[in-house]
């Protein structure tokens, strides 16, 4: 296991939604990120960052200087090439990641969540690389009839699958 | 690398087809991936289960008791949050993946397969992390042309590319 | 950690594009590997190779012997069951990653990039699993404004988002 | 041309986004247009119509009572065998337009409009077919190099390509 370091990044209980995926070709990936998610969600307040090798730089784009810091942020902590991450508010995953998963330069998406999420690197002598992601605590029993109600409940009190 | 430990989940040699991935929103999700299923195999014999972090617990659905029982046991040994399975019999994941691939909560697709397989789950603090996958045992040649030529005839006898 | 050998393959800096990706049949994906590319890329010049666990083989099709043999030859190094790897020239992932994406056989793809990438493969009794991938150096900082001024300008020289 | 008879709905200029087309199994695909709409944008204003041939019903959903009849009204105006139609408010064709077209019951989309719109119906024996839309008045000439400036102006103006 020589030249293999592993290392869990740790962010917390996030106060907003994040995608994390792997991609190509940086300079016009952060536009269509940025695209996908606006064209996406009206009014959107979000921040898009991505790692590019040469140069090694984060690129950034988005609507809200805030979200713009976070996910830079978390992209640079990262470090893995052209890796990306979305950052956004008064927005979930389900309204821009079959967008973002279109783009002809997105390879894969890691994680679209907001619970307490890890992301668990391998730093090799060229690079740093995802190997996984740990998205929230782990389940511990299957749901009963009960739970099974009170989820079907749940999420049509969310409005989905209609009136 | 303290902090994390990595397993070995070990499946054996299935007699179902599995396909396991990675999504959020659980509780619209499972009955997303029921009617991806349902939707693309005439009478579909299947079962989904479905990790949830909060509250801690494995979504599970489908047609056929025995296979939502395999799905949440996989799942419940996998543990990892929002992790996916399905299971099926008579029918092939070619028949449905691109529908599930295409629910806009399905983040990623890990394996789908009927070779014996692992799941190698990595453990940290927060929680666990599917980090890889061993999908059958290792190819050790390139194929001659004898058995290029096999595997052209094999695929046309299943149907594929017309007469 | 019993069980798990970690492995990191080295690939150098490539003088193709490569595509790596994960799916299962691979008797009928292989030739949709081939169909994806040359219908996407006029006098596409490629390689591609995919694992298969039962028999034991790499699967390789193309149109240029020399990158038949470097997609096999990288396909053979990783080992892992129902990987499969795409190489080019004279072409880039985004002309053909969508169409490799939505093959109903994909599971998921790993990596595209020209970039120096290594693959982190874990080994355990069964077979092998990609684990990780690293794709060229990590970035070192957050992009400048003149930055993303000369960011913008170089993808409207390679022409993308019109006159 | 004995037995068709062609007539021109005219709609005028709406204050509503609309969006119109063809599909099949109208019991499902009813909720899956409110599940495409209230999926791709946060707090979605809409009302979707379909009709259906047997039995003769126009079914109707949505989150908005006025924009539900709306769309109802143009449905069965219409009234062409599964032909359906969204109405939004607050949001546009772009946010939800893909969602629509990748519903594996929807045939085609004729129309995605605010513009003044007319809808052209042949009538037979049997029943009623859209054979042509009228969206908005017609081009008199190509732009000019001005035009064009102003064009890419309000495109960015809009939000669209980044900061």
């Amino acid at each position: 296991m020589a030249g293999v370091k592993i290392e869990v990044l740790d962010f917390g209980t996030p106060d907003y939604e994040v995608i994390i995926g792997q991609g190509n070709f940086t300079i016009k990936t952060i536009e269509d990120l940025y695209d996908a998610v606006y064209s996406s969600i009206p009014g959107a307040k979000f921040g898009a960052a991505m790692n590019e090798a040469k140069p090694k730089v984060v690129r950034v784009t988005g609507t809200d200087e805030e979200l713009k810091k976070i996910a830079a942020d978390i992209a640079l902590k990262i470090g893995a090439g052209h890796v990306f991450v979305v950052v956004m508010r008064g927005a979930f995953p389900i309204h821009v990641l079959n967008a973002i998963k279109s783009i002809p330069t997105v390879a894969c998406v890691y994680l679209a969540t907001s619970n307490p999420f890890q992301v668990i690197v391998a730093e090799t002598d060229l690079g740093r690389s995802v190997i996984g992601v740990v998205d929230g605590t782990p389940a511990d029993h299957v749901e009963s009839e009960e739970e099974k109600k009170e989820r079907k409940e749940l999420v049509r009190k969310f409005g989905y699958f209609g009136d």
